[in-house]
This record gives C-alpha cells, sequence and structure tokens, in this order.
C-alpha cells in the first residue's frame, strides 16, 4: 500500500484524504499550526469541523508537531494549504520532507511580483527550495462536492509526465477523474483567472436585484454575456501569460463551478446590486475571500504592465475592488 | 424613421420587436398561418400570447394575408420562424419581399444533408433563392429576458459588414448589445452546437438526483465537468466544421444560458435520471424541441462523417437521443 501525506487540514487538503482512501491508500492528515482544532475534532468524530463531512475510515490524523512522523514512508506529500500558507509551506514543512518525494499542491492561485510578473506555486516553491518535484491540482473541483464523491473533473500538472502518471494511479478514483499536463502555467493561470472572473459573472446576478428587488426571477442572458466576455478575456490572459489557450477547458469548468458552487458568488451580488466593496465586505462579516486576494493581484500585475485596459470586464472588476462605484461597461464588450 | 417588418411572430420573432421599438424603429410584426391567435391576442391585449409579456406600444400586427401592405417599405425583414418554418419561409414569404432588403434570420441550427455535409440558414437561403443579403442572429438570449429587457449579448453575422453595421444601428439598445461578425459559419455552429451540449451538461442534474433523490442539493462539480468537456469539443468542432475557434466566445455563453433559461434542461435532467428517451418525451409530454432535432442532426451528421468518436460527451447525447440507456463516459474525458 502506497502512503500519502497530506499536508495542511482544510476544507480542500482533507477532503483528498477521500479519492486516496478510496483508491486504497494509506493517508496521513497533518494539521498546520492554525488546524489544531480540526485535527483535536477529526480525531474525536472523524468527521471535518469546518466542512462538516465525515471523513474517511483508516485516516490517521496529526498535528504539526508530529509531521515527522506523519511523513515517514510517505510515497508523496500533498501540500493542502490555502495562498495565504505558502511561504508558511516552503519555510517550515518542505525542508522536512525527502527530496525524492513528489509535492502535489491543491494551493489555487498565482504570485505577483513587483514589476508584474506572475509566478506558479510550483515555479515559485522550485526557485526558492532548488527542488524540481512540485506539482499542483487545477480545474473545477469545490471541496464539499469531491468529500460527497460527486463526479469532478480536474488536471494535474506537471514537469514530468511519469509522475503524474503515478499520482493519478495513486488517487484517481470512479468518481475522482484526472487529466495530466504539463502546462503547468496554462493549467495554473486558468485557475487563478476564474477567481476574477467569477466575480464578474455573478455582478449579473446583484445587478437584476437592483432592478427588480431581492426576489427577482434570476434572469441569465446577463450572466451569459458575461461569461462569455469571460471566455473570451480568459483565453487572451491564457495567451499573454504563457499558457495554451486550450486550458480555457479548465477555465470554463472552474468559472462554472465557482459561479455556482462557491463563496466568491455572493460578494459579486453584493458588487452588483451597488454596494461598494467596503459595504459588501462588511455584509460579509470581514471574511477574508482568497478570491479576492488572487483577483486583486491578477489586475495588479496586467495593470503594472500596462495591458489592463486591454481586458474591459477584468478592468471593470478592478475598480470595483478599489472601492469604485461604476455600472458594468457592456458596449465594451462589443466587436468589432 | 426607419421600418422593420419582422415575419414569425413566434416568442424571439416577437421579443424583437421590443429592441426595435425602444431603438425608435415603426416595426410590423407579422404571423405566419400558425400564429392567428398570437396576432388576434395581441391586437385585442397588446401582449404576447405564449411568451406572456406585454408588446410594446406603436408594433403594428398583421395576420399573414396581410404581408403585402406589413412589408410596403420595410428597410430590414427578421426572419422569426423556427427550424421548422425554414421551408416555408423560403416559398411563401421570400418572394414577396423586395431583393434588396436586408434579411436577418432568428432561426437557430444548421441543414444537414445526406452526405454529412452541414449548411448554416443563410448559405441554405442563398443557394436556393440567388439572393445573397441573408443575416443571422447568435448568442446567448432567451426571448422572455429580451421582452424583459434583460442585458443581453448576440452576435450578428453575415457576408457584408457594412450591411452589419446598420443593422445594429436598427437594433441596438442599451440593453441588446450586438457583436458582428463575418464568420456565420463559426457563430452558426456555435449556436448549433450548444443545443446538444445543454442536453449534455443537464444530465449531471438528473444523474445526481439519481444518486440522491429529486429534493438532492445541486452539485456542480459534475455539471461543470461536463461544461469543460462541452468547451473542449465544442472549440474542436468549430474548427472542423469550418468556424473560427473564437466563436466558442458565444457557444459558452449560449450554452449557459441554455442549460439555466431552457427547456433542454428538463430533457437533460429526465435523461439523466435514468429515463430512457420515450419515458422522457412521455413525461415533457410530447413536445417537439427544437434542440432535440437539432443535435440529432449534429450527431448524424458527424456519424455519417466517421467522425462522431472523437467527440465521447456527443457521442454520448447521439446514443441517448436514439434511446439507449447508458452511464456517461467520465473516463473518455480525461486527457492523455
Amino acid at each position: 500500500m502506497k502512503r500519502i501525506a497530506i499536508i495542511g487540514a482544510g476544507m480542500m487538503g482533507s477532503a483528498m484524504s477521500i479519492p486516496a482512501r478510496d483508491n486504497g491508500r494509506e493517508v496521513h492528515l497533518v494539521g498546520t499550526p492554525l488546524d489544531d482544532a480540526i485535527i483535536a475534532h477529526a480525531r474525536e468524530t472523524h468527521t471535518h469541523l469546518t466542512m462538516q463531512r465525515p471523513l474517511p475510515e483508516g485516516v490517521a490524523f496529526y498535528c504539526f508537531d508530529e509531521v515527522r512522523t506523519a511523513l515517514m514512508g510517505a510515497d508523496v506529500v500533498i501540500c493542502g494549504v490555502s495562498s495565504f500558507g505558502v511561504d508558511w509551506f516552503l519555510q517550515e514543512a518542505l525542508p522536512l520532507i525527502p527530496p525524492e518525494v513528489p509535492i502535489l499542491s491543491v494551493t489555487k492561485g498565482l504570485m505577483a511580483h513587483e514589476d508584474g510578473a506572475l509566478e506558479t506555486y510550483p515555479a515559485y516553491y522550485q526557485r526558492l527550495s532548488g527542488r524540481s518535484n512540485f506539482y499542483a491540482i487545477g480545474g473545477p473541483c469545490t471541496s464539499y462536492e469531491l468529500a460527497d464523491r460527486r463526479h469532478s473533473a480536474v488536471a494535474f500538472c506537471g514537469g514530468d509526465m511519469q509522475t503524474l502518471r503515478k499520482l493519478r494511479t495513486l488517487l484517481g478514483t470512479d468518481y475522482y477523474h484526472i487529466s495530466l499536463s504539463t502546462d503547468v502555467v496554462g493549467v495554473e493561470v486558468a485557475v487563478a483567472l476564474k477567481n476574477a472572473y467569477a466575480l464578474a459573472v455573478t455582478l449579473a446576478v446583484g445587478l437584476v436585484q437592483r432592478q427588480d428587488g431581492l426576489d427577482a426571477t434570476p434572469a441569465y442572458n446577463p450572466q451569459a454575456a458575461l461569461f462569455g466576455q469571460s471566455v473570451r478575456e480568459m483565453t487572451a490572459l491564457l495567451q499573454l501569460l504563457g499558457g495554451g489557450p486550450e486550458n480555457i477547458v479548465y477555465g470554463a469548468g472552474d468559472l462554472y463551478v465557482t459561479i455556482f458552487g462557491g463563496r466568491t458568488r455572493k460578494l459579486g451580488t453584493l458588487l452588483g446590486r451597488g454596494l461598494t466593496m467596503a459595504q459588501a465586505l462588511q455584509q460579509l462579516e470581514g471574511v477574508t475571500l482568497e478570491s479576492v486576494v488572487i483577483a486583486r493581484r491578477m489586475v495588479q500585475a496586467l495593470r503594472t504592465r500596462g495591458q489592463l485596459a486591454q481586458f474591459p470586464l477584468l478592468q471593470h472588476v478592478g475598480r470595483l475592488l478599489d472601492g469604485e462605484q461604476r455600472d458594468i461597461p457592456w458596449a465594451a464588450f462589443t466587436t468589432p
């Protein structure tokens, strides 16, 4: 039996234990220092505290001070931290992982540098650690639904196809469908972009509520108009940022699931109703949405590069995130 | 004031009267011989019988035996028939329209020929009439929501960009956003494909109901997986059939609105629950869905060309439409 260690017991890291166990693997789930309550709760109840789903029989739970034990004999490590935990992982966890063990990251987003360069997490880890065996997961998959064993299609990406195949063998099930790609930039850019564009599409949900009241019948023409424009801009951005345009498959799927299955929808809807960013965040009770951080990074990078105006919908989202109140620039989307 | 005659008083044809009037045009709405009840009802109540929406002040209503009067001085004719009315339009209406008047068609779908060739309606009309000024509308726009003046993004396509610009001037409003394209095949193939793929994506809605009961919480990972695969296959099909791949913008938007705003969803959901085509049609009380006819044509054409197996999701839809009961072939969608 192969052994998989997951570091980070947030929702997505923990949800990965489910296909791993269903695939017959030995799973060690290790909390970060922020996850102590999750690990204690899981040990007691075998359910996940925040995801509120049962975790499979046979998953062993570890606090971070037991990480050395948990990592012994691991054939692969899944990095389950959010984008806020990337540097922690790099400094505290990575040095403990033997260099030959591949690392598969669930973290979504890109690093943005001051000069407007964007960098994937596998590239960032590689640059700072000198190791090369970093892999990442993209594609439309919410943790809740993975935990419910819903059919989910994802992409594993990284530099070495043979390792990717091994990772698929370790984690694939009859509901967790894994495509493989060596186009890390393409997969990761698609993942990062969907955060900004899910905000954009859900503006139309709020707009209808602003026009006709909160109990208005949902309208899909406006959402579809913004969805189409999102696909247009995402495809162009993929090419601009060096990824293959065919990754729009993951981007469009991920956009779809984020519009319907994610928390980003709430923020987009509130902004679409005409609330300012500050008012919207107040209603969301100050939750720091990872999607907003990622969207801001994308906007800022393109602004620095002088290329933001080519993407009028993304530019609009950036202005809303900056606190401006503006109507959707519909006329900017028609061609020619 | 420019005059627009609409022939065909179905829902989409009639809905076009709304941006036309808001744009300040004179509008003559002419029923086909099947539309007499709609025209009588509109004259009496100024609302549309089946769409159940008010029609704008100033629209003049005509039965088909008054078509010559209605067409006098028209600057453009909108062909508002469904795909079932195309040959009727060609034989009964077209000869009455002066050859210099451009015709803008709302009809969705493609003609399929026995050799597997597919033909757009503008090309079909042109071939059979020898006239060249046919234009068509694609993109995500349901008639109900257009009638409600929801923001809607469409594409007008045809051979002459100058005429397309004129049509946009005649019909564009601050909610009806018109892009222009001379890639008729690309726009029309995207429109036709979304019918088949909207069926495909909504199979996942029914699948979750089959697994967890009719009151199951909707799951979006499976829909997103099929949405991503749909985008992949539609992009490849656009290229195979001679349209530009950038038309996936209209295809993806149209797919989105059809999944949520159309009747096709009901059929896809029933098939996804495991009903046979015959059982599903019985539940739908025998309504002939245009989307099914269009989907069958696409499947049949690709089968004749020996290319259907390259598109496993479309092939699956074809098998369900043929009455087979089969599980979704998830494994066929992973790459490589």
